[in-house]
């Protein structure tokens, strides 16, 4: 089918690629042109508006944002709800809260168009080669989008989740499950690296990979990261977030939901991003108060 | 080559089955004699007696243990200790502590007998058609043995992990990771389970086991377990643990290991087993005593 | 001073007698009239209705709601900014969420009436026999009603916080200590009961209450739960929540604070509401999937 | 009474001085002679080894153990069991782990000596001028010694815990409740340090000590640090832990009791030992290979 995929970075850059391999045809904007140009050499139709990118669709006319979540992807809502028409479909394919989803879907329902909130899962690669999808919104829409859906995502690796804002909040609770997932392999190594034994990580990662209970992706990945820095030495233990994890949690606040293991690895996440806490100074001034115990000074 | 099995439960059998299917020879062994007869059909040498199991054997033998860790594993250690001479190889293929593994293999080498702990994981399915196994020991053991362990596991399924311990403490931690992948997959689906949107968990499940960032075996199983059962109504939520879990937390303590998640999945487990708390009722009754917030009567 | 409560609740109630014995004049208002009556005839001069109330004050009036966090707060604001005028104090003293009040401070600064947001802490004793306040807002404002509040709090027992939702924000940080030391003790009660000791809980907390360095009020009203009920055999677990330890925790996701021990108190208090958990379901249905670990029948 | 101290530290120093200020006769022993001669200048009666403390006493002998937990309290009991009599009594005011005093206890009992474990609360302050004890051993033994423990306790600060242990346990759980506690006010002043106030935190402290809720002598020294350092800017969060907090944890592992704040409080004492950590290292690695996100180098 032909759409439009509007915001060409690392995500967008490479589903465009994968939707050219699968004999899409792909109008391909970004605001920094050049990059639409680079598309063009890869057999996109190359746009330098959002109004040339619209023009160049035929109705029902598709669009896909891949742009970062937040304001922008309000800008561009706002915009398409003024070139688009009744039965278009605009498709966010960013990271946006399931909130901000349904409150998009309202907006371009008013004027007949549908919305659909699909969170992609699987990384750059994924982007490429197949990922995962789950997307919310109107079942008519989504059955018109789905013969492109199946062919750029792995086998079995996209759902309709339902009504708007369920693809968000699927992908939002998915990667509250990839903070805790990844702070317990954390959690194992650091043990290890604490332990009496040498081991030489990138193999138990291997071996963990191959065969266990735990293995998946995320553990390949983490054979990968430890062939190229066998201690991890060169980098530093700062884990930086992106908003998922948070809405996770505050979302099982919401519903009453005892979600520890999430939010100890948002809190850890956290925790990281310091090399002192206050609380840690309080607790040291306590100790000294009542027992004694020495403080380290700065 | 030729080795026996003493132990033919859920792991043993399986173990005995995927040996016979590789060509090995196994002598097979268990109080329950009838199962050593089950295993004779299947092509295994039955044993009715550890010394049958022995002589049964030509030097080096090999001595493959799959009991429940505990006391079971020192007893079989000393009668084996009488019954093998120098270069003869014991494995453990149980989840023993790795401490009572340093033990065991320094009571065998006292008679220049090999003790190699062999950490499996992979579940009874593993067990039959090919786990992974991390393994501790004497390397000149190890060799030995290495065709047999190829032969058994998943391709890049087993790792010579080092020392004696290094692969009971390696299995160990793996355990606790899994924990902590476990505990944050469930919380995941509880915050789904609470939201307002009509998910279809087995379907969910299987959208995330193909192409996300969180894909692997736990959430195929995830998959599995809700075809079975849409929504789990026909169990409770009792999470009993088998030790290992408990292992990795005392022995993060011990090494000053930070490990909140592993801490927490662990915790919920133990909580899991209760219909109320203590903790609970001292709460409740210090909210009624300062604020006069009404408790619950039993 | 001359000063009106609106809201004879627990709390208000007490607040008024407090008034009283200290020689203030209050008027009194609850939306149930006999309360009005009742403190009447304790000296207070009774309302039935905003309005009377209102008129029964001399410039600048003082007003001081004492009604639950929520939306009778907004309308008392919106009715009172009709009928007050510049200059006049109307003060917040329930539990309301420090945004709330930064929202209201600004309604009600656009007509030139002060607000101030007054968290109290002590419960029903120290709203009758003397409590600590946090207060923030215009420091007019509270130098005009200091004298009064030195009268109704214990010795050092208030603070003017600052600027507009200071106090609060105090309140509210306040509360989430407060859920992390009632489960800090709950958790110790808890290993107690469960230990081979047989321990007489209301003696332990008297000893813990006299000298140790876990003195304190909690550990006072820990000792008087005990005193009622030696095992707390009569109530249930259940722990709610008015909301603070949630906004507590909200806060700190927000300022990127890693606050572990108030999440994980708030987030046992959800764990106690459920019988049973979605999370645990999963946990043992994959236990039983990869390892045929039995799970608990229903 | 008549009774010995072995130890003058910290605690032993300020104990013989209580001891002294309430007419008991104290001989006082040390490893160095000088803090005994010290004590001999105000009033106690020096001792220049075990044997010569011991022989200054009469039967039935007490002596209080005022060391560091660890193997010095077992020498010192092996040294005891020679040198005392059936019916004499040995009382250790350490923090000794419980399971080793129900050791010490058993092995005096042969010799028909008598072992208290008396857990101690209330720092230095305590030690001097009256703290808690809760005391576990042979009823017989404390009755004879109650009025000397009556004297230098607060009011109502003291209790006969029951069988041997029973007062070191409970030590152990009050330190277990004190690092939650701890950790618990030590997060509110992080997020009043974080937030967009400008508090005094002295103040802050002065007003939580004083009427609210969660007042008690850890406010008192929260200001007090406060007062001292008003940013604690001189020094740094690091939080030292001396064992009891750690073994609450173990204890409440054995005992299957769900203790998150406990565990929380000593993990986080743990992670803040760590400029890094091996676990950030493994996520941020992790969230690079997926998702490209940037790292942090060295």
């Amino acid at each position: 089918m032909k759409l439009a995929i509007l915001g060409l970075g690392k995500m967008g850059y490479n589903l465009t690629l994968n939707l050219l391999s699968h004999e899409h045809e792909v109008v391909a904007y970004d605001v920094e042109p050049k990059r639409a140009d680079e598309l063009g050499r890869e057999g996109a139709i190359p746009a330098y508006s959002i109004e040339d990118a619209v023009s160049k669709l035929d109705a029902p006319r598709v669009i896909w944002l891949m742009v970062p979540a937040g304001e922008i992807v309000d800008e561009l809502v706002d915009k398409l709800s003024t070139l688009l028409s009744a039965r278009d479909i605009v498709i966010d394919g960013g990271n946006s809260h399931y909130k901000q989803s349904l409150d998009r879907y309202a907006r371009l329902k008013e004027k007949g168009i549908h919305f659909l909130d699909a969170g992609t899962s699987g990384g750059m690669e994924g982007a490429r080669h197949g990922a995962c999808m789950m997307i919310g919104g109107d079942q008519e829409a989504f059955d018109h989008i789905e013969p492109m859906i199946r062919d750029i995502n792995v086998e079995n690796g996209y759902l309709y989740a339902g009504e708007a804002g369920a693809g968000h909040f699927l992908k939002m609770i998915h990667n509250g499950i990839e903070y805790g997932m990844m702070q317990a392999i954390g959690e194992g190594f650091e043990v290890l690296e604490k332990s009496p034994y040498n081991y030489d990580f990138a193999e138990v990662a291997r071996v963990w990979a191959n065969g266990s209970v735990i293995r998946g992706w995320l553990m390949d990945l983490t054979e990968r990261a430890f062939r190229k820095d066998a201690k991890l030495d060169e980098i530093r233990g700062v884990m930086h977030s992106s908003g998922e994890g948070k809405w996770t949690l505050e979302t099982a606040l919401d519903l009453q939901a005892a979600t520890p293991v999430i939010a100890m690895s948002l809190l850890m996440r956290y925790r990281s991003l310091e090399q002192d806490t206050f609380h840690g100074k309080v607790v040291a001034a306590l100790r000294n108060e009542f027992g004694g115990h020495a403080v380290e000074k700065k």
